[in-house]
Protein backbone atom coordinates (compact mmCIF):
# COMPACT_ATOMS: atom_id res chain seq x y z
CA UNK A 1 0.00 0.00 0.00
CA UNK A 2 1.24 3.64 -0.75
CA UNK A 3 2.61 5.85 2.35
CA UNK A 4 0.00 8.33 2.86
CA UNK A 5 0.62 11.77 2.01
CA UNK A 6 1.20 14.51 4.11
CA UNK A 7 -1.37 17.42 4.88
CA UNK A 8 0.05 20.99 4.69
CA UNK A 9 -1.80 23.89 6.43
CA UNK A 10 -0.37 26.73 4.45
CA UNK A 11 -0.89 30.43 5.68
CA UNK A 12 -0.23 32.71 2.89
CA UNK A 13 -0.68 36.19 5.26
CA UNK A 14 -2.60 39.30 5.19
CA UNK A 15 -3.36 39.80 1.14
CA UNK A 16 0.22 41.06 -0.01
CA UNK A 17 1.22 38.32 -1.76
CA UNK A 18 5.34 38.76 -0.84
CA UNK A 19 4.09 38.62 2.48
CA UNK A 20 4.06 34.91 1.94
CA UNK A 21 7.01 32.96 3.91
CA UNK A 22 10.11 31.49 2.11
CA UNK A 23 8.30 27.96 3.45
CA UNK A 24 5.06 28.71 2.07
CA UNK A 25 6.14 29.44 -1.37
CA UNK A 26 8.27 26.78 -1.18
CA UNK A 27 5.99 24.21 0.17
CA UNK A 28 3.28 25.50 -2.48
CA UNK A 29 5.37 25.71 -5.20
CA UNK A 30 6.00 21.89 -5.04
CA UNK A 31 2.05 20.62 -3.67
CA UNK A 32 0.58 18.07 -6.49
CA UNK A 33 -2.40 19.04 -5.30
CA UNK A 34 -3.82 22.79 -3.38
CA UNK A 35 -7.22 22.68 -1.79
CA UNK A 36 -8.85 26.02 -1.04
CA UNK A 37 -12.04 27.46 0.24
CA UNK A 38 -14.21 29.78 -1.95
CA UNK A 39 -17.07 30.86 -2.40
CA UNK A 40 -19.88 29.58 -4.72
CA UNK A 41 -18.55 31.56 -8.07
CA UNK A 42 -15.73 33.74 -6.52
CA UNK A 43 -12.31 33.08 -6.77
CA UNK A 44 -11.59 33.24 -3.28
CA UNK A 45 -8.97 35.52 -1.37
CA UNK A 46 -6.24 33.03 -0.71
CA UNK A 47 -6.47 31.91 -3.94
CA UNK A 48 -5.73 35.00 -5.09
CA UNK A 49 -2.92 35.70 -3.02
CA UNK A 50 -1.01 32.68 -4.46
CA UNK A 51 -1.64 34.20 -8.17
CA UNK A 52 1.81 32.92 -9.75
CA UNK A 53 2.98 30.73 -6.84
CA UNK A 54 1.53 27.26 -7.69
CA UNK A 55 3.86 24.78 -9.64
CA UNK A 56 2.77 24.35 -13.22
CA UNK A 57 1.27 21.02 -12.79
CA UNK A 58 -0.83 21.67 -9.55
CA UNK A 59 -4.22 20.02 -9.23
CA UNK A 60 -6.26 22.53 -7.66
CA UNK A 61 -9.46 21.50 -5.38
CA UNK A 62 -11.93 23.80 -5.14
CA UNK A 63 -14.31 23.90 -1.69
CA UNK A 64 -16.82 25.66 -2.43
CA UNK A 65 -18.84 26.73 0.77
CA UNK A 66 -22.29 25.93 0.80
CA UNK A 67 -24.21 29.16 1.23
CA UNK A 68 -24.50 31.65 -2.04
CA UNK A 69 -25.61 34.67 0.51
CA UNK A 70 -24.60 34.73 4.09
CA UNK A 71 -26.74 32.90 6.39
CA UNK A 72 -25.80 34.34 10.10
CA UNK A 73 -24.19 31.76 12.72
CA UNK A 74 -27.62 32.00 14.55
CA UNK A 75 -29.65 30.27 11.92
CA UNK A 76 -30.24 27.10 12.86
CA UNK A 77 -29.86 25.65 9.58
CA UNK A 78 -26.01 27.06 9.88
CA UNK A 79 -24.12 24.37 12.15
CA UNK A 80 -25.73 21.30 10.35
CA UNK A 81 -25.02 22.30 7.13
CA UNK A 82 -21.50 23.84 7.99
CA UNK A 83 -20.37 20.55 9.89
CA UNK A 84 -21.73 18.07 6.64
CA UNK A 85 -19.56 20.93 4.45
CA UNK A 86 -16.43 20.31 6.24
CA UNK A 87 -17.11 16.87 6.93
CA UNK A 88 -17.24 16.51 2.86
CA UNK A 89 -14.69 18.43 2.34
CA UNK A 90 -12.12 16.32 4.85
CA UNK A 91 -13.36 13.50 3.10
CA UNK A 92 -12.48 14.87 -0.42
CA UNK A 93 -8.68 16.19 1.07
CA UNK A 94 -8.41 12.62 3.02
CA UNK A 95 -9.24 10.42 0.03
CA UNK A 96 -5.75 12.33 -2.26
CA UNK A 97 -3.76 11.57 1.16
CA UNK A 98 -4.68 7.94 1.42
CA UNK A 99 -3.82 7.50 -2.07
CA UNK A 100 -0.25 8.68 -1.06
CA UNK A 101 -0.51 12.37 -2.51
CA UNK A 102 0.50 15.27 -0.38
CA UNK A 103 -2.15 18.16 -0.25
CA UNK A 104 -1.39 22.08 0.68
CA UNK A 105 -4.44 23.60 1.81
CA UNK A 106 -4.67 27.35 1.61
CA UNK A 107 -5.52 29.45 4.43
CA UNK A 108 -5.80 33.62 4.39
CA UNK A 109 -3.39 34.84 7.60
CA UNK A 110 -2.10 32.25 9.69
CA UNK A 111 -4.03 28.83 9.77
CA UNK A 112 -4.56 28.04 12.91
CA UNK A 113 -5.44 32.00 14.27
CA UNK A 114 -9.47 32.04 13.24
CA UNK A 115 -9.04 30.15 9.91
CA UNK A 116 -11.18 27.33 8.30
CA UNK A 117 -8.24 25.58 8.33
CA UNK A 118 -8.96 24.11 11.35
CA UNK A 119 -12.33 22.44 10.38
CA UNK A 120 -10.26 20.14 8.35
CA UNK A 121 -7.33 19.95 10.80
CA UNK A 122 -9.49 18.70 13.15
CA UNK A 123 -10.84 16.12 11.23
CA UNK A 124 -7.71 14.86 9.42
CA UNK A 125 -4.82 15.52 11.52
CA UNK A 126 -4.92 12.45 13.90
CA UNK A 127 -5.19 10.24 10.88
CA UNK A 128 -2.37 11.76 8.56
CA UNK A 129 1.17 13.51 9.05
CA UNK A 130 -0.07 16.98 9.19
CA UNK A 131 2.71 20.19 8.58
CA UNK A 132 1.43 23.98 9.69
CA UNK A 133 3.13 26.60 7.76
CA UNK A 134 2.51 29.59 9.77
CA UNK A 135 1.00 33.17 8.16
CA UNK A 136 1.41 36.60 8.91
CA UNK A 137 -2.04 37.81 10.57
CA UNK A 138 -4.40 40.53 9.28
CA UNK A 139 -3.70 42.49 12.07
CA UNK A 140 0.32 42.02 11.93
CA UNK A 141 0.00 43.44 8.43
CA UNK A 142 -2.38 46.11 9.23
CA UNK A 143 -0.58 47.78 12.10
CA UNK A 144 2.68 47.38 9.78
CA UNK A 145 0.58 49.55 7.39
CA UNK A 146 -0.91 51.46 9.71
CA UNK A 147 2.95 51.79 11.32
CA UNK A 148 1.78 51.66 15.30
CA UNK A 149 3.74 49.93 17.79
CA UNK A 150 1.20 48.13 18.88
CA UNK A 151 2.59 46.14 22.39
CA UNK A 152 5.82 46.58 24.87
CA UNK A 153 7.15 45.47 27.64
CA UNK A 154 4.16 43.81 29.89
CA UNK A 155 1.48 45.66 27.65
CA UNK A 156 -1.88 42.83 27.42
CA UNK A 157 -3.37 42.68 24.48
CA UNK A 158 -6.83 41.46 23.44
CA UNK A 159 -8.08 39.87 20.14
CA UNK A 160 -11.83 40.52 20.37
CA UNK A 161 -14.49 40.59 17.81
CA UNK A 162 -16.90 43.51 16.79
CA UNK A 163 -19.51 40.74 17.35
CA UNK A 164 -19.48 41.24 21.07
CA UNK A 165 -21.93 42.48 22.95
CA UNK A 166 -21.26 46.46 23.33
CA UNK A 167 -21.07 46.50 27.03
CA UNK A 168 -18.37 43.51 27.10
CA UNK A 169 -16.21 44.74 24.32
CA UNK A 170 -16.05 48.30 26.49
CA UNK A 171 -14.89 46.02 29.11
CA UNK A 172 -12.30 44.21 27.51
CA UNK A 173 -11.27 47.47 26.08
CA UNK A 174 -10.91 49.25 29.88
CA UNK A 175 -9.00 46.38 30.92
CA UNK A 176 -6.06 45.70 27.63
CA UNK A 177 -3.09 48.42 27.36
CA UNK A 178 -3.75 47.48 23.73
CA UNK A 179 -6.45 45.62 21.54
CA UNK A 180 -7.36 44.27 18.29
CA UNK A 181 -11.03 44.24 16.86
CA UNK A 182 -11.90 41.71 14.37
CA UNK A 183 -15.16 42.17 12.02
CA UNK A 184 -15.21 45.41 12.71
CA UNK A 185 -17.18 46.78 9.31
CA UNK A 186 -20.60 45.48 10.55
CA UNK A 187 -20.38 46.34 13.91
CA UNK A 188 -19.02 50.44 13.50
CA UNK A 189 -21.15 51.99 15.36
CA UNK A 190 -20.88 49.58 18.36
CA UNK A 191 -17.47 49.21 18.18
CA UNK A 192 -16.68 53.39 18.30
CA UNK A 193 -19.59 53.33 21.40
CA UNK A 194 -17.60 51.08 23.36
CA UNK A 195 -13.98 52.89 22.53
CA UNK A 196 -15.73 55.91 23.69
CA UNK A 197 -16.80 54.51 26.82
CA UNK A 198 -13.17 52.84 27.18
CA UNK A 199 -11.72 56.51 26.50
CA UNK A 200 -9.61 55.03 23.72
CA UNK A 201 -11.56 56.24 20.53
CA UNK A 202 -8.97 58.89 19.71
CA UNK A 203 -6.06 56.25 19.58
CA UNK A 204 -8.17 53.83 17.58
CA UNK A 205 -7.35 53.00 13.81
CA UNK A 206 -9.48 51.32 11.25
CA UNK A 207 -8.35 49.54 8.43
CA UNK A 208 -10.32 47.82 5.28
CA UNK A 209 -8.22 45.06 3.50
CA UNK A 210 -4.54 45.65 4.77
CA UNK A 211 -1.54 45.36 2.88
CA UNK A 212 -3.85 45.24 -0.67
CA UNK A 213 -4.43 47.33 -3.39
CA UNK A 214 -7.55 48.24 -2.26
CA UNK A 215 -6.09 49.07 1.34
CA UNK A 216 -8.23 52.39 3.36
CA UNK A 217 -6.54 53.37 6.59
CA UNK A 218 -8.14 55.71 8.91
CA UNK A 219 -8.09 57.19 12.43
CA UNK A 220 -11.78 55.90 13.44
CA UNK A 221 -12.47 59.21 14.46
CA UNK A 222 -12.82 60.67 11.36
CA UNK A 223 -14.52 57.68 9.75
CA UNK A 224 -17.97 59.17 8.36
CA UNK A 225 -19.10 55.20 6.73
CA UNK A 226 -21.39 53.46 9.09
CA UNK A 227 -20.61 50.24 7.80
CA UNK A 228 -17.67 48.84 6.36
CA UNK A 229 -16.17 45.03 4.40
CA UNK A 230 -15.69 41.98 6.49
CA UNK A 231 -12.33 42.20 5.95
CA UNK A 232 -11.90 45.32 8.47
CA UNK A 233 -10.55 45.82 11.68
CA UNK A 234 -9.66 48.24 14.33
CA UNK A 235 -6.31 48.65 15.65
CA UNK A 236 -6.11 50.15 19.22
CA UNK A 237 -2.10 50.42 20.12
CA UNK A 238 -0.25 50.39 23.39
CA UNK A 239 -0.30 53.77 25.09
CA UNK A 240 2.72 53.29 26.65
CA UNK A 241 6.20 54.46 25.68
CA UNK A 242 8.44 53.27 28.52
CA UNK A 243 12.17 54.69 27.21
CA UNK B 1 22.00 67.39 -0.80
CA UNK B 2 20.95 63.95 -1.09
CA UNK B 3 17.56 62.68 -0.41
CA UNK B 4 17.67 60.87 3.04
CA UNK B 5 17.40 56.93 3.26
CA UNK B 6 14.44 54.93 4.12
CA UNK B 7 14.45 52.86 7.51
CA UNK B 8 13.03 49.34 6.99
CA UNK B 9 11.65 47.57 10.36
CA UNK B 10 11.76 43.88 9.16
CA UNK B 11 10.35 41.28 10.94
CA UNK B 12 12.62 38.28 10.90
CA UNK B 13 9.74 35.46 12.22
CA UNK B 14 10.24 33.06 14.99
CA UNK B 15 13.26 31.64 14.32
CA UNK B 16 13.53 29.29 11.42
CA UNK B 17 14.93 31.43 8.66
CA UNK B 18 12.63 29.70 6.26
CA UNK B 19 9.41 31.89 7.80
CA UNK B 20 10.88 34.69 7.10
CA UNK B 21 8.70 36.30 4.27
CA UNK B 22 9.62 36.97 0.65
CA UNK B 23 9.53 40.88 1.15
CA UNK B 24 11.90 40.62 4.02
CA UNK B 25 14.51 38.77 2.14
CA UNK B 26 14.26 40.82 -0.81
CA UNK B 27 14.97 43.97 1.40
CA UNK B 28 17.54 42.48 3.45
CA UNK B 29 19.32 40.94 0.04
CA UNK B 30 19.55 44.83 -1.13
CA UNK B 31 20.04 46.61 2.02
CA UNK B 32 23.36 48.50 2.41
CA UNK B 33 23.26 48.97 5.92
CA UNK B 34 21.46 45.72 8.34
CA UNK B 35 21.52 46.97 12.02
CA UNK B 36 20.19 45.02 14.62
CA UNK B 37 20.33 44.84 18.77
CA UNK B 38 22.57 42.11 20.48
CA UNK B 39 23.80 41.34 23.49
CA UNK B 40 27.54 42.20 24.04
CA UNK B 41 29.79 39.40 23.00
CA UNK B 42 26.70 37.07 21.48
CA UNK B 43 25.53 37.17 17.67
CA UNK B 44 21.93 38.29 18.47
CA UNK B 45 19.03 35.68 17.58
CA UNK B 46 17.69 38.22 15.00
CA UNK B 47 20.99 38.28 13.18
CA UNK B 48 21.39 34.68 13.29
CA UNK B 49 17.95 34.20 11.45
CA UNK B 50 19.24 35.94 8.58
CA UNK B 51 22.79 34.37 8.15
CA UNK B 52 22.70 33.94 4.81
CA UNK B 53 20.22 36.23 3.70
CA UNK B 54 22.22 39.35 3.78
CA UNK B 55 23.72 40.88 0.30
CA UNK B 56 27.50 40.07 -0.18
CA UNK B 57 28.45 43.96 0.08
CA UNK B 58 25.69 44.90 3.47
CA UNK B 59 27.47 46.94 5.83
CA UNK B 60 26.56 45.43 9.20
CA UNK B 61 25.66 47.58 12.35
CA UNK B 62 25.60 45.91 15.85
CA UNK B 63 23.46 48.28 18.65
CA UNK B 64 25.24 46.35 21.77
CA UNK B 65 22.73 46.68 24.39
CA UNK B 66 24.66 48.13 27.53
CA UNK B 67 24.10 45.76 30.34
CA UNK B 68 26.32 42.38 29.81
CA UNK B 69 24.23 41.11 33.33
CA UNK B 70 20.63 41.22 32.97
CA UNK B 71 19.51 44.31 35.15
CA UNK B 72 15.33 44.12 36.13
CA UNK B 73 13.50 46.51 34.79
CA UNK B 74 12.34 47.31 38.22
CA UNK B 75 16.34 49.00 39.06
CA UNK B 76 16.07 52.79 38.74
CA UNK B 77 19.17 52.67 36.41
CA UNK B 78 17.12 50.59 34.46
CA UNK B 79 15.45 53.25 32.48
CA UNK B 80 17.29 55.95 31.78
CA UNK B 81 20.24 53.80 30.60
CA UNK B 82 17.89 52.10 28.26
CA UNK B 83 16.71 55.59 26.93
CA UNK B 84 20.47 57.08 26.12
CA UNK B 85 21.44 53.62 24.43
CA UNK B 86 18.42 53.86 22.14
CA UNK B 87 18.90 57.59 21.70
CA UNK B 88 22.32 56.48 20.85
CA UNK B 89 21.21 53.86 18.48
CA UNK B 90 18.86 56.24 16.70
CA UNK B 91 21.43 58.89 15.96
CA UNK B 92 23.72 55.87 14.48
CA UNK B 93 20.97 54.88 12.08
CA UNK B 94 19.70 58.51 11.83
CA UNK B 95 23.06 59.58 10.28
CA UNK B 96 22.97 57.11 7.82
CA UNK B 97 19.63 58.17 6.71
CA UNK B 98 20.30 61.42 6.65
CA UNK B 99 23.37 60.82 4.26
CA UNK B 100 20.65 58.81 1.67
CA UNK B 101 21.68 55.36 2.76
CA UNK B 102 18.68 52.88 3.25
CA UNK B 103 18.35 51.17 7.00
CA UNK B 104 17.35 47.58 7.76
CA UNK B 105 16.73 46.89 11.25
CA UNK B 106 16.47 43.23 12.00
CA UNK B 107 14.05 42.24 14.43
CA UNK B 108 12.87 39.02 15.78
CA UNK B 109 9.34 37.95 15.15
CA UNK B 110 7.28 40.87 14.62
CA UNK B 111 8.94 44.87 14.53
CA UNK B 112 5.67 46.21 16.64
CA UNK B 113 4.67 43.50 18.65
CA UNK B 114 6.87 43.56 21.58
CA UNK B 115 10.02 44.27 19.61
CA UNK B 116 12.75 46.67 20.31
CA UNK B 117 12.79 48.05 16.79
CA UNK B 118 9.75 50.18 18.34
CA UNK B 119 12.23 52.37 20.26
CA UNK B 120 14.38 53.07 16.56
CA UNK B 121 10.90 53.37 14.95
CA UNK B 122 9.95 55.97 17.91
CA UNK B 123 12.34 58.04 17.50
CA UNK B 124 13.15 58.22 13.73
CA UNK B 125 9.83 57.57 12.01
CA UNK B 126 8.81 60.90 12.25
CA UNK B 127 11.85 62.38 10.22
CA UNK B 128 12.23 59.54 7.77
CA UNK B 129 10.62 57.50 5.18
CA UNK B 130 10.30 54.04 6.99
CA UNK B 131 8.73 50.71 5.95
CA UNK B 132 7.77 47.99 8.30
CA UNK B 133 7.64 44.84 7.29
CA UNK B 134 5.64 42.36 9.37
CA UNK B 135 6.96 39.04 10.71
CA UNK B 136 5.65 35.46 11.88
CA UNK B 137 5.22 36.29 15.77
CA UNK B 138 7.03 33.48 18.00
CA UNK B 139 3.87 32.38 19.00
CA UNK B 140 2.07 32.04 15.58
CA UNK B 141 5.41 29.87 15.64
CA UNK B 142 4.76 28.11 18.17
CA UNK B 143 1.03 26.96 17.73
CA UNK B 144 1.58 25.87 14.25
CA UNK B 145 4.48 23.69 15.71
CA UNK B 146 1.97 22.87 18.52
CA UNK B 147 -0.50 21.95 15.76
CA UNK B 148 -3.26 23.34 17.86
CA UNK B 149 -6.23 25.19 16.59
CA UNK B 150 -6.22 28.09 19.36
CA UNK B 151 -9.00 30.67 17.98
CA UNK B 152 -12.04 30.24 16.08
CA UNK B 153 -15.06 32.36 15.51
CA UNK B 154 -15.59 35.21 17.75
CA UNK B 155 -12.99 33.81 20.20
CA UNK B 156 -11.05 36.40 22.46
CA UNK B 157 -7.80 36.00 22.86
CA UNK B 158 -5.40 37.81 25.42
CA UNK B 159 -1.83 37.75 25.18
CA UNK B 160 -0.51 37.94 28.56
CA UNK B 161 3.19 38.36 30.41
CA UNK B 162 4.23 35.92 33.22
CA UNK B 163 5.58 38.75 34.89
CA UNK B 164 1.95 39.82 36.01
CA UNK B 165 1.00 39.20 39.87
CA UNK B 166 -0.61 35.62 40.18
CA UNK B 167 -4.13 37.19 40.91
CA UNK B 168 -4.60 39.07 37.90
CA UNK B 169 -3.17 36.44 35.21
CA UNK B 170 -5.89 34.05 36.93
CA UNK B 171 -8.27 36.44 35.97
CA UNK B 172 -7.42 37.80 32.77
CA UNK B 173 -7.18 33.57 32.00
CA UNK B 174 -10.85 32.59 33.35
CA UNK B 175 -12.13 35.28 31.12
CA UNK B 176 -10.69 34.96 27.64
CA UNK B 177 -11.30 31.42 25.23
CA UNK B 178 -7.31 31.59 24.41
CA UNK B 179 -4.72 32.69 25.77
CA UNK B 180 -0.70 33.14 25.17
CA UNK B 181 1.35 34.08 28.12
CA UNK B 182 4.62 35.14 26.99
CA UNK B 183 7.97 35.56 28.91
CA UNK B 184 7.31 31.76 30.60
CA UNK B 185 10.65 30.92 31.32
CA UNK B 186 10.60 32.61 34.32
CA UNK B 187 7.97 32.53 36.17
CA UNK B 188 6.50 28.85 35.17
CA UNK B 189 5.16 28.06 39.16
CA UNK B 190 3.18 30.95 39.17
CA UNK B 191 1.91 30.52 35.89
CA UNK B 192 0.84 27.06 36.75
CA UNK B 193 -0.90 28.10 39.57
CA UNK B 194 -2.71 30.61 37.94
CA UNK B 195 -4.19 27.98 35.05
CA UNK B 196 -4.98 25.82 37.62
CA UNK B 197 -7.05 28.72 39.41
CA UNK B 198 -8.69 29.23 35.91
CA UNK B 199 -9.28 25.54 35.05
CA UNK B 200 -7.04 25.50 31.80
CA UNK B 201 -3.74 23.58 32.97
CA UNK B 202 -5.01 20.74 31.58
CA UNK B 203 -4.81 22.27 27.99
CA UNK B 204 -1.81 24.43 28.34
CA UNK B 205 1.53 23.55 26.19
CA UNK B 206 4.98 24.89 27.00
CA UNK B 207 7.02 25.94 23.95
CA UNK B 208 10.72 26.86 24.12
CA UNK B 209 12.78 28.56 21.24
CA UNK B 210 9.77 27.19 19.21
CA UNK B 211 10.87 26.67 15.64
CA UNK B 212 14.30 26.32 15.81
CA UNK B 213 16.09 23.45 16.17
CA UNK B 214 16.39 23.73 20.05
CA UNK B 215 12.51 23.68 20.30
CA UNK B 216 10.83 22.00 23.44
CA UNK B 217 7.33 21.32 23.35
CA UNK B 218 5.92 19.99 26.46
CA UNK B 219 2.41 19.85 27.74
CA UNK B 220 2.55 22.08 30.90
CA UNK B 221 1.05 19.72 33.33
CA UNK B 222 3.81 17.45 32.67
CA UNK B 223 6.59 19.63 32.60
CA UNK B 224 8.98 19.20 35.66
CA UNK B 225 11.54 22.33 35.52
CA UNK B 226 11.14 24.94 37.63
CA UNK B 227 12.48 27.42 35.44
CA UNK B 228 13.23 28.16 31.14
CA UNK B 229 14.69 30.42 29.44
CA UNK B 230 13.57 33.93 28.30
CA UNK B 231 12.38 32.57 24.91
CA UNK B 232 9.84 30.38 26.38
CA UNK B 233 5.84 31.24 26.13
CA UNK B 234 2.49 29.25 27.24
CA UNK B 235 -0.32 28.10 24.90
CA UNK B 236 -3.77 27.83 26.06
CA UNK B 237 -5.95 27.33 23.17
CA UNK B 238 -9.35 27.32 22.56
CA UNK B 239 -11.77 24.89 23.94
CA UNK B 240 -14.89 25.63 21.73
CA UNK B 241 -15.16 23.17 18.68
CA UNK B 242 -18.00 25.37 16.86
CA UNK B 243 -18.97 22.94 13.54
Amino acid sequence: MARAGTLYGVGVGPGDPELMTLKAARILAAAPVVAYFAKSGRTGNARTIVEGALGPAAEEMRLDYPFTTEIPVSDPRYLPEMATFYDDAAARVGARLEAGTDVAVLCEGDPLFYGSYMYLHDRLAGRYTCEVVPGITAMSGCWARAGRPMTRGDDVLCVLSGTMAEDRLAERLAGADAAVIMKAGLNLAKIRAALQRAGKLGRAVYVERGTTAQERLVPLAELADERGPYFSLVLVPTERRTV
